[in-house]
């Protein structure tokens, strides 16, 4: 390993993601600076919110320029250290990026202990970010109760998947919707979820309906538009909305008019907008009951990994065009 | 007293109401039943609530019906009964409607003490539903701290107006929102807010950024749509919205599409419907609350007094074009 192999941002994308926005580079390895650590990365997570990433960095909302190399989830191992934290062999989760390896300020790494089979990336899914994000919507935000009604938009992604388990382990009845039927198939088999209902069919609501007799008395929203108009109409009363997610309404020209909108007066909802980085004080609480779930084998691993950097770009514009399912990720050694 | 005068529901509105939906009736006083009693009222509460009232009746939502006394809260006194818990002469808060007096089963009544100044229309006020509904939004669904910022839309209104001083009182930082530049005068004047913008200026949104340098950090809903849109990119992150009325957007033909619906995720607000209806289990603490601080002088009478029934209807399409000032109450002896 001689070489760092990198994959950076040509252009931004301005509506579709397409392979042309982004390029492959080789670059030397840096030497270390005092305070710096080298990791080499085993896993890179692939997830929707990098879409707004993009989208904040072209208005300078987010630090990332053309040239830089597109930001992301690492998990790998410390190959080498100049601060006395680490050691080589260590397994670090950072923020390494669409690269092979990655020099990294120690401040920004937390270390890990391997996993039993191995493999690593679980940290990238339900012990990481997806995990706690989660976690905050149905335990801290919808506080989600036994025998209540859940439903969750984009079920068969990274955050809805482990959402309608945690839901399910709970002791709620768990709704799913998906794109397509043969995804809907997936996420009722994998998930083991009552329903998982198809938006793409033209008879969506009523299958919503169908799917939700008794109504919804937590909805766990991914997308925003029109899933989420239909979905605020099956709400009960004094219902709990945790909105992870709008991505249907942050990158259309024209704003989404909500129908179902008066819903939330009529309805006595709550509804509540949660992101991960604004809600850090639960951050601990979060991963110590992920990490007893997981161990307990509440979660079922779901994912649709990659192979090779070089692969990423495509890897990410399927997730974004829904072609995933699970967790994705980028498998780079 | 021979006869009561009443104003009946001639049309049911299909978009502005107008005098012509409602009549005046003359009818004999019906003797009492066992458990009835028959209450002289002083005061109706004309309310913005009613306008949804006649559109749910419409529908079957709302059990009124062509013919019927328009329904509306009473405060007035009794002056027959055939229940041993009133005796004539008791001052009673009721479902009396539109008309001159009422035979109320005596389980629909509420005994109440007469006030001070010999005046019973804070009971349809302050100590009444508006109260109630003030305090359900600032003290209960959005949790209002010393030093925050407050915003609240309609507040010439009864709701808001009692609000807007709930939370001068608590020690916020107020501004209100209102329709007209006169009536924004009479708001800052007569509730002592900080500020109150009008949302008919071509300016509306830059006087708002004005008049709330710092965010806002609680809002009380009462108008929906546009008003609603530019108040919610006003908000500060963790802000609270209490939902406490959408009247712009339940009779316009088309949805209204938020701008900044986004804001809900990025800004991680929690956006709460309530009705008074729905949270009865707070009634006794808010009443409690409403009339400490009403005994204490914390609320300033802000009333718009029409004299006679027959001026019932005027009055009412009058507070629903935003004409009225405070509470609007129609005074019948």
């Amino acid at each position: 390993m001689n070489a760092n192999l990198q994959v950076c941002i040509r252009q931004f994308p301005h509506d579709v993601v397409n392979v042309e926005h982004f390029e492959l580079r080789e670059v030397p390895i840096p030497s270390l600076a005092e305070g710096e650590v080298l990791v080499r990365h085993q896993f890179l997570s692939l997830d929707p919110y990098m879409r707004m990433r993009l989208a904040d960095a072209q208005v300078g909302r987010f630090a990332m320029k053309l040239g830089d190399v597109m930001m992301g989830r690492t998990v790998g191992t410390v190959t080498a250290s100049r601060d006395p934290a680490f050691t080589p062999g260590d397994v670090v989760l950072g923020w390494g990026g669409w690269q092979s390896c990655s020099v990294a300020r120690a401040e920004t790494l937390q270390k890990v202990e391997p996993l039993g089979d191995g493999s690593l990336s679980a940290y990238l899914g339900v012990l990481g970010r997806p995990g706690i994000t989660a976690w905050l919507g149905v335990v801290s935000v919808a506080q989600l109760r036994s025998g209540e009604s859940f439903l969750v938009s984009s079920a068969a992604g990274a955050v809805g998947s482990l959402a309608a388990q945690m839901a399910r382990h709970i002791g709620a009845r768990v709704v799913g919707i998906a794109g397509g039927a043969a995804k809907c198939e997936s996420v009722v088999e994998q998930l083991g979820v009552h329903a998982c209902v198809d938006y793409k069919a033209p008879d969506f609501k009523e299958r919503l309906a169908d799917a939700t007799p008794g109504g919804v008395d937590v909805l766990f929203e991914n997308v925003g538009a029109a899933v989420f108009d239909e979905s605020l109409n099956r709400m009960n009363q004094h219902g709990r909305v945790a909105v992870c997610g709008l991505i249907a309404q942050y990158h259309s020209g024209e704003p989404y008019a909500f129908k179902n909108f008066p819903r939330i007066l009529d309805r006595d909802l709550k509804v509540t907008g949660f992101r991960i980085d604004s809600n850090k004080d639960l951050h601990e609480q979060a991963s110590k009951d992920l990490r007893a779930w997981f161990d307990a084998g509440v979660f079922k691993s779901w994912e649709r990994v990659s192979h090779g950097l070089e692969n990423a770009p495509e890897a990410f514009i399927a997730m974004l065009q829904g072609r995933g399912q699970g967790k994705t990720l980028v498998r780079l050694h």
